[in-house]
């Protein structure tokens, strides 16, 4: 089962994903994602899925139009767990194919 | 432009949508779909994002894991229109696909 970072570890990966910010009411971080338009988005939230499924791990997500905000935590550990910081990792570098 | 339906128009529309609801905060209606999992919340999806896109109609939705929240509304015209019906219908349809 993943563990919940360290408060150490917790720091360094956010310092690493400096688009992400922690969530309010929970231990978790999210990100806004702004596309041109829905087609991107989609597309986005389908490579997202995919990588998702294979990873057994997924997002918290809402999207409207252009934009998706993702929500990651570890439901398991109730915290944040190093299998969010690669989903956000992976998130970041398919959003940024798209020149986000 | 699409035009907000009349309150009667409004009230026969969501009688033939027992599955959906009034929105609490605006002019809008509601659905929640619960799959069996989450390839089969996303190929929902996948589907309903087709078909938003040659309607030039989108959804705002929410997905975590295999639950989808979806809140239909006509920005354009500030409320609910014939388009969200027709939306509302499609994904009636292609839930039921997955026995939703």
């Amino acid at each position: 089962m993943a563990q919940k970072l360290t408060p150490d570890a917790r720091r360094a990966a956010l310092e690493s994903l400096p688009k992400w910010h922690d969530a309010e009411a929970r231990d978790a971080i999210e990100r806004r994602f702004v596309f041109k338009d829905f087609n991107q988005a989609f597309a986005f939230m389908t490579r997202v899925a995919l990588v998702a499924e294979q990873m057994d791990h997924h997002p918290e997500w809402f999207n409207v139009y252009k934009t998706v905000d993702v929500l990651l935590s570890t439901h398991d550990a109730d915290g944040l767990t190093e299998r969010d910081v690669t989903l956000a990792r992976k998130m970041d570098a398919f959003a940024a194919a798209f020149g986000i």
